[in-house]
């Protein structure tokens, strides 16, 4: 995670406002890249996400920062994005009802189209298959799964470009992860991971992604700078 | 393309309401699936082809009909989503400016999402590699490459199911399309292909998609039931 001097080019950084894609921002910052941060509204619950991704955008200077709409709510299926279903506030074993169907899949899609707009051959997505084994779409095998179908599927690919999906996080502890971030300058205060944060970004404290993020802040020594309700 | 007479399962086909995916819906049908079809407006020009989906959907006896957005054009990088980019009027060679980035790798995205909520396992999308040659996500190794990843994106597809992408008419000249489509049913005035047709969706006759559809009427010897403007 050794910052390069120059640029190496353009990425474009899939960025939630969470604590893990904060840091995969950090990450490709520190890598050199000029970054194009994309963050994709698809009917979750913590609007206040979006909000924590502008900030984090802004303080880690991503060249720019976009919002793309897509309804998935519309198809329901999961505890984020249907208001129907209960979110757990125990650990869950399996894989938990805050699955979003295919959701990497079409975050992906999304960056990758943006890429080939930008003439960008780099996609940086903090998935992390350790704290969030439970999710399918968050193994290395997906990630490159996806990188020889974005060969396939684009006109960039057609005429000899590569490109890469990079997931700097995905065989971190969430400690790792905030000492990592925490050395390339990121300020967990700005970021929301909490799925049913209130308007002001303030976590619940009790979901699993606030279990998770609190966890990771006792494993790593640093005191949590989240805002609780 | 023989009918059966029993459901094979439920299928998400994805609907524009042009020739192609109307012709592909009616396969559906024909091969006995359950069909939910799938309209995605990614900010194309075409508004009319919305209302088209719609009534081709319903004279098709789709089970259901969902409409998704998903801004695309906010990305730009094509004549179909980006008004400042003028559309031709003549065959063009190569990869066509009407070519939006990742446009079906998007599109299978949103279907995988419905079909994993729905438990289905086909998806049916009505790419051709033949009159679109120019497009590379109209390809079989695309389509392929499509089905491995939905494998390994999905909770579905970690507990062993297999998603299957159905592409019917990828080795069929938009004539051998019409004339399939005509057997199973499909009434083409319905459907609308112009990629600037008006808000009565009555085509330009001029753009690149109704040059295709139109040669495919005369090399069918069938009548062009197109509304021109």
């Amino acid at each position: 995670m050794s910052p390069a001097a120059d640029s190496v080019g353009r990425a474009v950084v899939l960025l939630s406002g969470g604590l893990d894609s904060s840091t995969a921002l950090a990450w490709a910052r520190a890598q050199g890249f000029d970054c194009y941060a994309l963050t994709v509204a698809y009917g979750q619950r913590h609007q206040s996400e979006l909000a924590a991704a502008a900030r984090v955008a802004h303080a880690l200077s991503a060249h720019e920062h976009r919002v793309m709409q897509v309804d998935l709510a519309g198809i329901g299926g999961s505890a984020l994005t249907d208001w129907s279903l209960p979110l757990p506030d125990q650990p869950s074993s399996g894989i938990p009802v805050s699955y979003v169907p295919a959701r990497n899949t079409l975050l992906l899609a999304l960056a990758l189209a943006w890429a080939e707009v930008l003439e960008a051959r780099n996609l940086v997505v903090g998935v992390n298959a350790i704290d969030y084994s439970g999710y399918p779409d968050c193994r290395p095998e997906f990630i490159r799964s996806f990188e020889q179908l974005a060969r396939l599927a684009t006109k960039a690919g057609v005429e000899g470009a590569c490109f890469r999906v990079h997931a700097p996080l995905i065989s971190m502890s969430k400690a790792q992860i905030i000492r990592n971030g925490i050395g390339l300058g990121v300020d967990y205060a700005m970021t929301v991971s909490c799925y049913q944060a209130d308007a002001a970004g303030q976590a619940c404290g009790q979901c699993d992604s606030c279990r998770l993020r609190r966890q990771g802040f006792e494993a790593a020594g640093i005191t949590d700078p989240t805002r609780y309700q």
